[in-house]
């Protein structure tokens, strides 16, 4: 399974691609940043944006990608920033008929380091003990990115079967309305 | 001068091409509503959008976009939905070189009815008194776009000024800065 995991953002998009399955050693098949200029205009920083995720599905060609979750408990400005970049990178894969999985940025950091606070440098350290890099990627964007590719390949089994679940469940209750 | 305006929302996306200038009648060129099934994934409902956002340049070849201004001070979850819908439609005029401006919902209530508190009635009866039509534009989602449109054409004199100043502002503060 090969997941590109983007860690939104407007002024830096984290991106990352791992490649494994659950239970086995996992590998890395390139980490970077999509930058946009600041003061550049909304509309083209999202262009931008657009343009470096399409070359990263074109050369890495992934089968799921797994986007950070937006919140909007953090500074307001910076939460819309997120939600747009999100979509453009959700708006890519979807386009492509790449599935789009989201992650809260703590289910990355229980995926990752067993507990849903541990901080930047935390998740840092795990991903490069889990890739067998030789350093922390920085900056904590792109690495971040791997966690979100990584918290995706665990947890992709069990989300599988809970989308599954509910599924089942829908139609019968469908059903059951219909019945009514 | 011809704009699409765009009041973006995932579930629904109003949508209204006016043409004219400030100071003279204005005409409809076009209204209607981009929608996406609510049941369906998110990124999949942002390909939606973009497909119909760019049918609607296609057909009217606007010069301009204004798209709402989105805030936070709603409903958390709508507010991620209108950002990620706002930021396909600033993506496609981008994309095709369209200047996008965004205009803040005050700022378009009383651009068309000269209150910034107005409700939607009233927006929807200037709406139809500006441009001559035979009812109000329904769903509110596609009269608030042409509200969007008509409030680009008539500021868009004065805020080009305001550009224009700014720009000469940034340029005089950063070659003092070079001297200092």
């Amino acid at each position: 399974m090969r997941v590109l995991g983007v860690d939104p953002g407007l002024t830096r998009c984290g991106v990352g691609v791992v490649e494994g399955v659950a239970g086995r050693p996992l590998t890395m098949r390139g980490v970077g940043v999509v930058r946009t200029p600041p003061d550049a205009d909304l509309g083209h920083r999202l262009v931008a944006i657009e343009q470096g995720i399409e070359a990263w599905l074109d050369e890495h060609q992934p089968e799921f990608v797994a986007v950070e979750r937006v919140f909007s408990q953090h500074n307001v400005r910076t939460v819309m920033g997120t939600a747009q970049a999100s979509a453009v990178a959700m708006l890519c894969a979807a386009r492509r008929g790449i599935p789009v999985a989201l992650h809260t940025p703590s289910e990355v950091k229980a995926a990752v380091t067993g507990s849903g606070r541990a901080d930047k440098a935390q998740v840092g350290a795990m991903v490069t003990r889990l890739l067998r890099l030789d350093a922390p990627p920085k900056p904590a964007d792109a690495a971040d990115a791997l966690a979100l590719a990584i918290c995706h390949i665990w947890r992709a089994p069990a989300q599988n079967r809970l989308q599954q679940a509910v599924a089942l469940h829908s139609a019968k209750a469908s059903s059951k309305g219909r019945l009514a």
